[in-house]
């Protein structure tokens, strides 16, 4: 955890050949009131010095290789739409647009391969553009800029929300669906499934094939950790050092192959999670090698790990410096580290995020390692998006140990409002709730702080949230251990954590494979909580995605997991009733999920012992209820006379 | 921590013989409309009965035992004086008073030996004032009554703050003054030092006695464990479970033995801080062996052990049920809970501790398990007192272990402010720090959350704090483990600990007996933590009030103690500056505490290697000064250049 200071290969203040060492950004001010003729012949020695070079190999240069976003959307509710043209040093074009589209602004920075046109769409119909990039009033090439059609309704979209149920999937190690892209020619690790680290063949292709199986589960919606293109030489089956934001990466498939995810999960009135990144890009991100301003990234210069204290986001008496390395350090080395108070950044951040909503019909993002990013950023970022589909959803990886601070960061809190801040983020992941799970079920005594008791404890707290149906519930996710591993796959703890996570308040979230018995050990490395699921792969020997192809356990944990989920898919009292829940005694904890009609009552024995206890304590919640339906056995339990539980497990009853 | 119901010998619903049974308490309205004669007309069979009965006795009972106040002051903020009058079948009386003074209620309950009469003293002199009761217009018996004159700017009277260092004393275990008190004929337990949980003899002479040596230590106020009348058979010296609040427990002394004590410390310019206990009373209580009302107490019916869980005063979740235990159950079985949801108590109560504060002349209260209280009620407590004295300081003893859960609780909380409540308590004790406190000093290694990152962390927190200047900072107290235990009497981890809570933001408490080294295991029983203090009894081998009396290890403690406490007196900057606090790095912790002119600069190395580090990390913080002074060692360190520091050390540094 200490700060180690190291030198990348990447614009640094050294001075040595860097064309924009020590200039200042333009600002976006100065840009809008002047032209960008009139920028360049104003501008500092250095860049006087710069245009000398450019004129005279300028006939050369002239191309354009990268136009982002590469289309755009018609009737955005923000009209302000910012293309940023990357080609060798074509910042010494002018630039003019047809259908007499309004440009409004004309960015240049301190390196010449970029230029930032602002357009405003207000009023524009979905259209073809043409942009021209003169020199001397001599056209030197155009490009053609689409305008599309939305959705019908598009910005009313609903994201997911607590009646769903989410699975999340690491696609590498999901099910290889299609063997012909597990290497391409244009990609630097190529398969190899001996390697826990390296790249197993996982792809879109078989997530689609397998949606069925995911539907059969009982979930709702997935959440896939990144599909864009990681184009990192080593460990990049994880997705998080992206290299190109609009592209799928190859091994997964194509940008279609995600359409088409999309619009199978929506057939089976499913819904697709975009892992988004804001915090940082791969070191192999094409932008990163050609800067387009010095501070695109946080520098120190060059590179500095985080001290991941995310307390120094809101802690009064924190130091600026602690602050910085929270924020500006980079989670790891090969992740240089976003700066999303440059608006330049922070404006590509947003179009890019909502690119991807309009261009594969998302339902919500879960944002990685959003607490690392620059609190006003990231909150800007936040609420664009959400300015223009007001009822998405958005959950973001506040991963602390106090519910306070994680409350902080959920939309309208009245303790970020403390610090007058306001992340505009929808929803947080309850990741005390997360901890408690980790060891809660191997606690048998219901002592002061331990075992039930500490899932009590946990929603006690709730009212510090703002919005708590709008919170993640979940038992693990791909950077904590396995549930099954931390259990020994003890069927009747994993009955006893599905059982919790699928009835509390929130939006619950499962773990690919633990469904089915999957185990791994966090204290291995991150590889071993992300096997592959057995049958994803041709010849796999063991094929769990069919009923026919699973062993007695994985049998025996699916079948469980997929009447619980699917009950849950209509229990609407489950999805926004009230939570009343009652002090564990003797490690039983009870609770009821309720509204003005129904009610259902939860009863967690987290004892090695079978209980039987009195229903009078709970006469406030059960009412004129006379008995109850267990949704998982089938059994009716008589609530007018002591209930017996078994050692180790679970009632969810339906009260009659 | 189960839920036990057993029966005590008090009022319960059964009925037999009970007159006041099933009645409902006269509602204080209607009593403000009628008198007391035709009240008695008005009521229940239950009452008619009563009243023949006291008919044919009234001449052998006119008698008056109790008044209550038994006097009030002229002139406070609120002029509604609430007079409680005790004696048998007294209800059967009208009662008026003399100077004009006009009666604005009369209240009487199911209990005939209580009346409760309110006058208004507003503009009512300090005077005296002759109540009459009469029967048939005769007047049976009459009680002088004085509204005295108030001390000189009394409402104004500053309560302790950040500047002072307080010392915890539990009287029977300070000092034995005089020993002819130590047992008393009407006192239930006599003293008995050779038990440890028995009465020892320690009094309030034996703390004037011994005022000098806390002034001499650098403190400058003290608070004992409470002082008045506990009457209980057994354990009566902790004094929790009070039978007399208006009575200085005779083995203490006597109530003017409590005034002078007040004024020898306001002699040295130091405070008196009471303790007082809302929550519940002793059973040897004499109203609680007539209750002037059924709810006077918590009754379920009879006896209920509170579940401690203080969560359920503010989870939404939380079942009644499960509230109703915490705050209606008795802390233990021999301390009867108080129901401030009672007007009557409340009141009772509010007067009660105002009467303290003008007859002693305090600069403040503890108040013993605050948060166990009625919350509603303990607000209407608190805030009636903050009114009457607006610069007066209460801490509450508000015990969790979470910081949000603990903020909740000050006066004009956020967080409190989440469900409409505001407690009004300017103080609450910062227990989260007394954890850290209990284990970081011995965990060498600077992990993620161990050594001292726990304090660390217990500061990124302090903007959930509505004013964390006014928070209570402590390593023990008298229900703790002893530092002195938990660190062995580790000479170096005392001084770490002190230097500690000596520099942070927040109001230092210590524990009678640490400065000299005092151990004790609480897991022994609290006896073992509550030990005698050395030299406070005639004949004891060892005083170590005295500098000659002290041991080498007594002398070692005391005065490094006595040096940083007397230094922070005048240290004004450890008052009220502000914090800045940086990453502890190889287990050393510095912050440091400014303001516009001065600067300290803290160093806590807690591993146990000796250190050394660069200073160019703290830059923000040090600015132009080049070195700073140790307050301890007087050795200046230069802080152009590296700074080295012995194992397990501190230094406290004033900045030039």
């Amino acid at each position: 955890m200490k700060n180690v200071q190291t030198k990348l290969q990447i614009p640094s203040p050294d001075c040595n050949g860097n064309p924009f060492c020590g200039a200042t950004q333009w600002s976006r001010k100065k840009i809008a009131v002047k032209s960008g003729k009139q920028l360049l012949t104003t501008q500092s020695y250095n860049m006087k010095k710069l245009i000398f070079l450019l004129l005279i190999s300028a006939s050369a240069v002239a191309q354009l290789q990268k136009t982002e976003p590469p289309f755009w959307y018609a009737g955005m509710q923000n009209p302000e739409l910012q293309i940023m043209f990357y080609g060798k040093n074509i910042a010494q074009y002018d630039v003019s647009v047809t259908n007499n589209v309004v440009i409004t602004g004309v960015q240049k920075t301190q390196n010449p391969n970029y230029v930032f046109v602002t357009i405003d769409t207000k009023n524009v119909p979905a259209s073809d553009l043409t942009f021209s990039f003169k020199n001397k009033n001599k056209v030197a090439f155009t490009k053609n800029y689409s305008l599309k059609s939305r959705k019908k309704d598009s910005a009313l979209r609903k994201g997911f929300d607590s009646s769903d149920l989410i699975y999340l999937i690491m696609p590498d190690r999901f099910a290889n669906g299609n063997p012909g892209n597990d290497s391409t020619a244009d990609s630097a690790e190529k398969a190899d499934r001996s390697k826990p680290g390296s790249r197993h063949g996982g792809d879109i292709e078989g997530i689609i094939k397998n949606l069925d199986y995911i539907k059969e589960l009982g979930a709702t919606a997935i959440w896939n950790t990144p599909l864009c293109e990681d184009n990192a030489p080593r460990g990049s089956y994880h997705g998080y050092a992206q290299s190109d934001v609009y592209r799928i990466d190859p091994r997964y498939g194509t940008n279609e192959d995600y359409l088409r995810l999309s619009s199978e999960l929506h057939k089976r009135d499913m819904k697709l999670i975009l892992d988004y990144v804001t915090n940082h890009w791969g070191s192999e991100h094409w932008m990163v090698k050609d800067l387009p301003t010095y501070d695109w990234i946080h520098q120190f210069p060059g590179y500095a790990q985080s001290n991941y204290r995310m307390a120094t986001q809101f802690d009064p008496n924190a130091a600026d410096i602690d602050h910085k390395y929270c924020v500006d350090g980079w989670f790891v080395q090969s992740m240089p580290d976003l700066n999303q108070a440059n608006p330049l950044v922070n404006k590509y951040l947003i179009q890019n995020a909502i690119w991807w909503i309009e261009y594969a019909d998302l339902d919500g993002f879960r944002v990685d390692t959003y607490s690392y990013c620059d609190k006003k950023g990231i909150s800007e970022w936040t609420k664009a998006i959400m300015d223009e589909y007001p009822h998405f959803n958005i959950t973001g990886e506040v991963w602390m140990n106090d519910q306070a601070q994680m409350a902080y960061w959920q939309k309208d809190s009245k303790i970020g409002a403390l610090q007058s801040y306001n992340s505009h983020l929808p929803s947080v992941m309850d990741f005390t709730l997360q901890g408690a799970m980790m060891s809660a079920l191997n606690e048998d005594k219901g002592e002061w702080d331990k075992g039930a008791v500490k899932f009590y404890d946990n929603f006690t707290n709730d009212f510090l949230y703002p919005d708590i149906d709008n919170i993640l519930v979940f038992a693990e996710n791909h950077d904590t251990n396995r549930l099954n591993e931390v259990y020994k796959n003890d069927f009747k703890k994993y009955q006893l954590a599905m059982s919790l996570i699928a009835t509390v308040r929130g939006i619950p979230q499962i773990y690919y494979g633990s469904e089915i018995g999957m185990a791994g050990d966090k204290a291995k490395g991150d590889p071993d909580i992300r096997h592959d699921f057995p049958g994803g792969w041709n010849g796999d020997a063991n094929n769990a995605f069919t009923s026919v192809g699973r062993d007695a356990q994985q049998k025996q944990f699916f079948d469980f997991s997929s009447k619980l989920f699917n009950w849950r898919k209509s229990a609407g009292v489950i999805h926004k009733g009230k939570t009343k829940q009652y002090l564990p005694q003797d490690n039983v904890y009870v609770y009821f999920r309720y509204d003005d009609q129904k009610s259902v009552m939860v009863v967690l024995n987290n004892s090695n012992e079978a209980r039987t206890f009195k229903t009078s304590r709970f006469a406030e919640s059960i009412g004129n209820f006379k008995s109850g339906k267990d949704v998982i056995s089938g059994k009716t339990v008589d609530l007018k006379n002591d209930v017996s539980i078994e050692a180790k497990s679970a009632y969810i009853l339906e009260l009659n």
